[in-house]
């Protein structure tokens, strides 16, 4: 071997990362490369990024680190997080996420690399996981319906104040009653949202309700500081007076307390997260959402319902994805579009490996335990402020500043109100010992109390917090589901059921357009479950998040020059809801300059649904601008649309490149007229995978920008959630942005309302984004760039000759994805987009997106992380499709019976043995020779939509049916 | 809902995981003990156990803790280990497991639950994992062929030796020669066997070699101090010589060095932990073992083969278990039973991700940082014992005191040899940025070093420590699989795709008699990957280990009690290791007291082949004692052969309950029988899952048994091992267990060699049985060995109707496990017990133990961790079965056309359109209804044994096959 001269610096191999991020090496770019008559990456880039908007220079990053290194930094700012014993309460508490279900879900790619359930052929495991939740929330609330999840309590509770709006035909008052004891962040974000919605909002006492004209109400079950009482009453009253009502409940404490749902609410939300789910200093948790049955079709979010497939065997859908924004579009009130589907499966999971049984023992344990602090305190002189409790006590009349002081010594926190008032919430985790510990702190002198001694009095004398009328009565989770997985190995076995009916990311590639289901890195992930990210409740005091902040600070200015804006705000949870919290950081700023006026919000045609949704909700007008043939944004029509309106011109909403997947030559200038006509430059972040490293939306004329971390920046799509979706603003807007009622943000003005319940969103899992740009650095981050555009381009080379490829930039190239159009060939073959769709499963794909955003089209999106191994197999199988389309065409199998239109194939019709179709069966389910050496197989035949919207179902099956 | 009063001490709900760990719950138990016709478990206990053996009270152990109590605890054990970083080398090496590794192998149940691929057409992922493991080890070694993992290099190196006087005809010597620059650790392992076997040992430069007489020769290369040299001289003189020659190699300098086969080596062995396999105080770590191809039928451990199935398609396979123990017993030179698969398949799968150019860059990394270490050194004057270096220096003249003091400061570790000099040694992790702090420690004064100005001179220069006849000239890893898989996401799919080939606990029970694949728990597993028990290097200081100290310790106090011995000796890391440590410590004690000529062993006939085998590496004889008809120890029998061999009587080795699954009666009357006659008692620990918290085998009539922790107190079983084989002994034993050389070990007679090459064996795994014991306590122990005493009884009770039960006690239940007996049906249809076996795949489980102990049997254990339902599954398919072999018998189907001889089926039956035979499809491969709702398909068709033999290909398919 000649001697190896490379110097360190090249041994260290620093971009090792970006090797194993990028699927195509070196070859293979070049081959591509070659496919596409180019001579280098840099001319693909040219040709495809317009000129004036390219960025000219490498970013300025740090190098890249190893994953070594990167995890090594992380270790140490994770470190500078504090754990204490916390009992701040507040809607957050700490939990004991089951082992199995920590390392065989939340850690385990199976599970959280699959993409939201729109194909269900494939995605049988997590929508049963998601259907074991509804059936969890509608047990515990009492209600009929339950949807799949929604981003966080608050805006759950604010999605309910729209849900009355909506659905109260009988009340014409503008007006939402909201009780004094809502969780504060609660509060922050439904006011938020009302004042945009141009509702009046009253707060008062719960018990005041009936003296307000509204037409709806949200209460707080037990109340915020503690308090149990019975709301059968108010709720009666309410309803009375054609007022709708919106509990929102603490979910543990319905395993002893009476269910909302037999109180009378109309709607019953709450968070799940305290079902084995890491606080993680705010998030993701799953946010669940309940109804009665005549509310249906009107619940946001999406609902797991229960089909049948085209062999008649039950099958699961979503049954509702009632994306208002895709329907009413700029008349939606809501702009929901994901949801926290990963962690609705851990609740759900949790609930299932417990059951009631174990639940109730945990719930009863919290209560005793509180109970017992309780009499304790009480046979110590302190003052409750509450005689009823299930898990809180607030306390008062006692020295706070003597008491905090102990708290610190002890490494606990507890909740201080401004009145001097403590408050201590127990959880799961709490213990004897800890009683023995609250104790001293919460107590001046040898207090002598014996927490046995104090159990063996309350127990026996049958004292309890829950006043009778407050106790559950009814049975919950008595679904053979929830009774079943008691040990481990079953538990294990289930879980590992139900990921294998599933495609993900470690079977294939999932082409989604728009949806950049690129490598989640292990790397990225690992930091996630750590304690000092995990255990950490959102509103521990700052000195004792100190690593969360460093490295959210960093992030920060990570994206600061990623974007070319000039701050970040880390609260949107999702992108939605970023689209939402720019739209009103406009919408503010403008205000504070006179310019509160300004109201029209120019939309392309071309637009994803929820932009104008976020503009309505932001009490936008939006002004659709038409597309050329090409599928530009028309630049005479803009011009003159905001000359028409240009006083009232608030802002232009664009996706960039074009939802259409090109970069279009006239952004700069789109921008530039926006500006002149006084109007702000809103750039949807959704295809930022084609611009990092190579343009920047802050320097060609955008004003804030959300970022859909789960896209771009790596965090997984968790089979449909968690998301995060910060923004980017400039600097004249950042003090616009959205602020937090208990956790203030730096340099934002004091009434900007939350858009989310924590001020930093989700945060526990930035450290994936964090770790992805580390770990790219500059050179990396744009390399990825430009291999999505190669892959892309690439893509449409190979299938150009197959199907039409639609829409394309000036020199002919595509950006990072690209539009196959399936019309003509329907038109021909009366073979359909979703008959393509269907059969790709039967070559072990996902299907790309189908019908967006053109009707009858396939929206194929690579990405970087897709090795050209990868792109040839899915690229074979779209022309083996097309042949197997041809043969129809020639009639040389029918129309009605092919394997296009029978596809899915599974098991069961290879089994059956009255198999008599035109083809083998080996044709059926192993048409390419890569199945055979690594089959997955769809675990239902196609799924019927229309019996399924029919009768909807969206509960777990009953005992009969598991008798069958 | 009525007011729950329980107190908090059952609130608490410490016996939680008890319910998780058993299968059965407290319904299931009552329904299994009706079938049984019992009312209790004590009942069952009763009518089992003999009442002169059982232990009459409840273990003296903690009460049970819950999992987040038992992971609070070793979590501050695990702090109390301190990782500095360290460049002991000697063997151990830091390095980086690769993230998407370590998530997705080390820290998946779907790998680390499996079992060893005996029945390979379930076993296809982790048998080309082993591939992969033997094709690296062949390529780095230059060899034509090498096993699939010994259990550390330096029993491999004892294996080796074995190998040498075994195959080597051409020499009369009894001498073996090690070379002085053997590992001290390997040296005293290699003494301790040379001991046993008769061998005289003799030791020496390497150069010496030549001088001496002896029929094998151990060398290591790179010497352990850190000279390269050219070996190539000293093994063509020795081969001259008749001498056979072994090579100890590390496995990351043979990616630069010239590989030992091009050497002339016979034999080369190696650790592979560097690898990507955390030290972990120890191991596990896969040793590997490599040969010429003439040595193939004598090479010790597994093999894994490329064969055919009845398709003619390849299927690999377990080609040679050469258990020479099975084949020679009491003749045999090795005990070896298992491996170390899971660290195998982790250093193949490390190889595979990383291919020849990752594995050239951070060797050629490694030796470059070391070789500007040593030119720095050598500029400020420091004198190196050698001019040739590949990572490691060793520093002469210096004053140690004084470096040891900075480095202590630095939180370094360096090697201090007795004389004075250190020893340095880089690794994969050391950056440049360590050196400047090595620079640091090893210099006296301001020493104004440059790293990369040396590093500049020493590329510029062609600088390096490896001389020019030692460089590799050869190409390695040539094959596509080490260089397909390079992107993260290809790999991570690669891994899947394995994984999911593979039948492990995540699907079904392995209900296999004597190996115990009970419930390897999530939370026993977690503590595993912290760093802080996987980065400590064995030999670091024990003031930086006292956490590990801490648990073993207690582990070891847990294990006194439970088996009541005096003493734990932690060393041996596998079963048969035990043995040979226990036997050994027999031979010691005896020769102390001037009774070293005893030397016979008394073995049941009934005894797993280990037993004589390990018996025999202690050079003891063999003297057989029969068993009677319904398979007990022939008390009669036994009497005379003590009596005729009473001067000589040494030990007689007991498996209890029996290897029938019978709890014999007169097990304390035989071991006062050994007693009197001055013999010791061996008791294999085998099956001790049935004893644990009932009986003690050192309360009736035990010296010492071993435990497998891998089997009772569930470390996984890795997919064949790694294992654990702590002996427990009694208190006149104990100054006679192993110690070691490197790490003395308190209260071991200093003479006593080592069994392994670490002192505390596989450390890193101890802490999965430190939490089961901890998380069980005494009341969670007893409970789990009664049910599975309850679960083997039940299934003997539903089989029994069907196929007779081989073997029971006196009141007519069996112990842990049954036997049920094939041959009648054998004889009466053709189908054989492995008919059985494959069609149990058909029904998705894994075969009973076949033919052990007694041939033509199925040999059933369901462990306590399986629940009713499984059970229940598993018996509903043997009853199937039997209905199915009634058909045959009936003539309904062809003896040789039948579900039973084609089994398994595979996907490719099913596609095959010419499929003609006397059953449909869904009876071939959906022979259950549980099938259909998760069907595990096994990967190939029955693999061809006696093809595989006949040609045994041991590398990966070649370049050409995958053309094909």
């Amino acid at each position: 071997m000649a001697y190896d001269n490379r110097r360190l610096a090249e041994l260290a191999d620093h971009d090792a990362f970006i090797r194993r991020h990028n699927g195509p090496g070196a070859e293979d770019v070049a081959a591509m490369l070659a496919a596409l008559d180019m001579d280098s990456l840099e001319t693909l880039v040219e040709r495809t990024v317009p000129a004036d908007i390219r960025l000219g220079r490498e970013l300025d990053l740090d190098p890249p680190r190893s994953e070594a290194e990167a995890l090594d930094y992380l270790r140490r700012l994770a470190r500078q997080n504090k754990v204490f014993k916390t009992y701040i309460g507040q809607g957050y508490y700490n939990t004991h996420v089951p082992a199995v279900i920590q390392r065989n879900v939340l850690e385990n790619p199976g599970w959280y690399t699959a993409y939201t359930p729109y194909q269900p052929e494939i995605a049988q495991g997590r929508l049963e996981g998601l259907l074991n939740f509804q059936q969890m929330v509608m047990d515990l609330t009492g209600m009929e319906l339950a949807n799949a999840s929604l981003l966080d309590e608050a805006t759950a509770a604010a999605e309910a104040m729209a849900l009355c709006q909506r659905a109260n035909k009988k009340s014409k008052s503008n007006a939402f009653f909201v009780a004094d004891d809502v969780l504060p962040q609660t509060l922050d974000v439904v006011r938020t949202r009302a004042h945009y919605f141009g509702f009046e909002l009253i707060v008062g006492p719960a018990e005041s309700l009936a003296e307000h004209d509204v037409f709806g109400a949200l209460l707080q079950y037990p109340g915020e500081s503690g308090r149990v009482h019975d709301l059968a009453p108010l709720l009666a009253a309410a309803r009375e007076k054609n007022v709708m009502t919106c509990v929102a409940a603490d979910i543990m404490s319905l395993v002893l307390l009476k269910e909302p749902g037999a109180l009378g609410a109309d709607i019953v939300v709450g968070n799940s997260q305290r079902f084995g789910v890491p606080m993680g200093y705010g998030g993701p948790h799953a946010a669940y959402f309940a109804t009665t049955d005549k509310l249906k079709r009107s619940i946001p979010g999406r609902i797991i319902g229960v089909s049948k497939d085209s062999r008649g065997n039950t099958a699961l859908r979503m049954a509702m994805q009632t994306r208002e924004q895709h329907i009413r579009r700029e008349k939606a009130t809501s702009n929901i579009c994901t949801a926290q589907a990963l962690l609705a499966n851990i609740a759900g999971f949790y609930a299932v490996y417990h059951g009631a049984e174990g639940l109730t023992t945990i719930a009863t344990r919290i209560h005793r335990l509180t109970t017992i602090l309780a009499e304790g305190l009480k046979a110590k002189g302190v003052a409750l402020v509450h005689d009823s409790w299930f898990d809180t006590l607030r306390l008062t009349g006692v020295d706070a500043g003597k008491i905090h002081g102990r708290a610190l010594t002890h490494e606990i926190n507890l909740r201080y109100f401004d009145n001097g008032d403590i408050g201590v919430s127990l959880d799961e985790t709490t213990t004897a010992h800890d009683l023995d510990a609250l104790f001293d702190v919460l107590l001046d002198e040898e207090h002598g109390l014996s927490v046995t001694a104090l159990d063996e009095q309350v127990a026996s004398r049958g004292i309890s917090g829950i006043p009778a009328a407050s106790r559950r009565q009814s049975e919950f989770l008595t679904h053979p589901t929830f009774q079943r997985y008691r040990s481990e190995t079953e538990m294990l076995r289930y879980l590992k059921r139900l990921e294998n009916k599933d495609l993900s990311l470690t079977h294939a590639m999932i082409p989604l357009g728009s949806c950049t289901m690129k490598l989640n890195a292990t790397s990225e992930m690992i930091p996630i479950t750590w304690p000092e990210f995990g255990q950490l409740h959102p509103f521990v005091p700052q000195d004792q998040a100190v690593g969360y902040k460093q490295m959210i600070d960093e992030l920060a200015a990570f994206l600061v020059e990623i974007t070319g804006y000039d701050h970040i705000s880390m609260q949107p949870n999702s992108g939605a809801q970023g689209e939402y919290a720019g739209l009103v950081a406009i919408r503010r700023y403008q205000a504070a300059q006179g310019q509160g006026h300004r109201d029209v919000c120019l939309i392309p045609s071309s637009a994803h649904g929820t932009n104008p949704a976020s503009a309505a909700m932001a009490q936008m007008k939006v002004v659709v601008v038409e597309c050329d043939e090409i599928g530009n944004i028309d630049l005479d029509d803009l011009r003159a649309k905001a000359e028409q309106h240009s006083d009232a011109l608030s802002a232009i909403m664009l996706t960039y490149p074009s939802t259409h997947g090109v970069f279009e030559e006239g952004v700069r200038e789109a921008c530039a007229l926006v500006h002149r006509h006084g109007g702000q430059v809103y750039i949807d972040g959704a295809n930022m995978n084609a611009q990092v490293g190579l343009s920047r939306p802050g320097d060609f004329g955008g004003d804030v920008s959300h970022l859909n971390l789960h896209k771009t920046f790596c965090i997984p799509h968790g089979g449909g959630g968690p998301g995060m979706g910060p923004i980017g603003v400039k600097a004249h807007l950042a003090p616009y942005v959205s602020n937090h009622v208990v956790t203030p943000i730096p340099g934002v003005k004091e009434h900007c309302g939350a858009v989310s319940a924590a001020a930093y969103g989700s945060a526990s899992i930035l450290p994936i984004s964090w770790a992805y740009i580390k770990m790219m650095g500059a050179r990396g981050l744009r390399q990825a760039t430009e291999l999505a555009i190669l892959n892309a381009n690439y893509v449409a080379r190979r299938l150009e000759q197959h199907y039409p490829v639609l829409y394309r930039g000036v020199n002919g190239t595509v950006a990072h994805e690209c539009i196959i159009d399936i019309r003509p060939l329907k038109a021909a073959s009366g073979i359909s987009e979703e008959d393509i769709a269907k059969r790709l499963m039967d070559y072990g794909f996902h299907a790309p997106t189908m019908s967006f955003p053109v009707p009858g089209t396939l929206m194929v999106e690579p990405t970087e992380s897709e090795s050209r191994y990868e792109i040839d197999r899915f690229c074979d199988a779209m022309i083996a499709i097309r042949e197997e389309i041809a043969r129809v065409e020639r009639g040389e199998w029918p129309v009605d019976d092919n394997p296009l239109v029978n596809a899915p194939h599974t098991m069961a019709d290879l089994m059956d043995p009255a198999w008599e179709r035109p083809y083998s069966r080996e044709v059926g389910a192993f048409p390419a020779e890569a199945v055979k050496a690594a089959k997955y197989w769809p675990a239902v035949n196609r799924v019927d939509n229309v019996f399924g919207d029919r009768q909807l179902i969206c509960s777990c099956p009953s005992i009969d049916e598991y008798r069958d």
